[in-house]
């Protein structure tokens, strides 16, 4: 477990950027919902391994008051993003199809993180109707991982955050353009693709992540809303199954899927457009906030 | 250009982890067929940014002897590995496809990084008749590159070495395993199934990559012989396409695709099998090696 129970990284409103357990006006609180004005106040984490467990890196009791809400991972500390496809069984039966017998896995490049509070910018590839959000629950690993038997899983899981895996969906599905290979990963890898937050919340808080509910709300209308229970593939079974023979890199972040309620399978389908706002909540964690642009 | 002209990464007699410019006995020599009885020399390079341009990275006149001949490039060395499917134009076309439009891309984690002469270690998901080579010329990224032109690609590779796609074809290619999306990134992403080397060779000394004659041999025996030329997508097409909207970060590698003649498309298919030497040759770069392991 790491030595803090939230973590938030932030401008200061002394310039500095820092990562800092948030001192939460209630218990309940949401760190995505704050804003400048908010004034919301954090103990400075000091160290740089925010995984350490042995006492390097401590909660301080320096308190500052947090500027502007970063998110709480940069590039540079996710060595890689695993992400799993059709995992929600909703999801696969309302499309007709049965539950595979294991997950589908694609990767983000580290490029692809991007703070809570960031736009997502839609290059110039993807900006004719096809860009769409899906609200996924990551769990973040603590320590390397190869071969982790399913039982002792939850040892290797650090934290938890809500992820957005940002999706361009002719590149992904049209069988046309790359010789009939999906492009899960190339759609779904550009620069901004991955954001995440708004704050990593230690897995000492969530002993069972099956108990949260995920809801994403485009310019505030609810399109996804699903409890993590109905993952077809849970979350300790995606640690066993992802880590065979495979080294998972402390640091590294687990995208667990997305529930339906998609843009692209609505009726017609809706696409993100420049100045959408997305949020992706999930309870216990708080709300991730992006806007959208089109560069 | 990097100040070297070749790059080594080894183990000096006197055991120290060295990176160096080898010291060619004659000017075609090929420094993956060396061996600790080949007493080959290196002047060692000093500099942690191997790509460095600026003189702060330096080729010394500190000569060693190296013991053992590692990859150029280690783990940390490497962003991620983004990687090509598709792209011999005689491969495509026996296969009865017609060329695509666009690239396909697939991406290995860095975890995926193996030495030069180091084992392939097949782990037991992927141990049944289905284990395979894929030889490719890998190009390095020596600069943060975005939003690249064509025309001003080059500029952006700092050098080209070889490399092993190793590849589990049941994985990869089954519909029923994973709801029927190819698992490109899962299937060859395992530890150990990106060797890379014999060294890296500067972009100075390769100003036309399609020169370039790439030869595959299993226990010795010839699999894939193939020209460069016959890349249905070019390396500095590549670049253009997989920077837009995309921060292809200095070290990344680019795996340009591998030709015909891989083990599962022969009659009968012929999987890798523990105790197999793979070698992947690419004129003026040299000889990969790698031995079979199954664990």
């Amino acid at each position: 477990m790491p030595v803090w129970s939230r973590l938030i990284r932030f401008e200061s409103t002394d310039s500095r950027l820092l990562r800092g357990e948030p001192i939460l006006p209630s218990p309940d609180f949401d760190v995505g919902t704050t804003t400048e004005a908010t004034r919301l106040q954090a103990k400075v984490i000091a160290g740089q391994d925010i995984y350490d467990t042995t006492g390097k890196t401590k909660v301080t009791d320096e308190i500052v008051t947090v500027k502007k809400l970063l998110g709480p991972l940069a590039q540079e500390d996710v060595p890689i993003v695993r992400c799993i496809g059709l995992n929600f069984l909703k999801h696969i039966k309302e499309g007709g199809r049965t539950p595979p017998p294991f997950p589908s896995v694609f990767y983000k490049a580290n490029t692809t993180v991007n703070d809570h509070g960031a736009p997502i910018v839609i290059p110039k590839i993807c900006q004719d109707e096809q860009a769409d959000y899906e609200g996924e629950l990551c769990f973040v690993i603590g320590k390397d991982a190869k071969d982790v038997p399913e039982g002792e899983a939850f040892n290797y899981i650090a934290a938890y955050t809500c992820g957005n895996d940002v999706s361009s969906r002719k590149l992904q599905r049209d069988p046309a353009l790359a010789g009939g290979v999906p492009q899960w990963g190339f759609s779904k890898g550009f620069d901004t693709f991955c954001p995440l937050g708004p704050c990593l919340v230690s897995s000492s808080l969530i002993p069972d992540p099956s108990t949260l509910k995920l809801t994403t709300r485009v310019n505030g209308e609810v399109r996804q809303s699903e409890g993590i229970d109905d993952l077809c593939f849970k979350v300790p079974y995606l640690v066993a199954y992802c880590s065979q023979g495979t080294t998972l890199k402390a640091g590294t972040v687990v995208m667990t899927g997305t529930p339906s309620g998609v843009g692209f399978a609505m009726k017609p389908p809706q696409y993100l457009k420049p100045g959408n706002e997305v949020e992706v909540e999930i309870s216990g964690i708080g709300t991730l906030k992006n806007s959208i642009v089109f560069t």
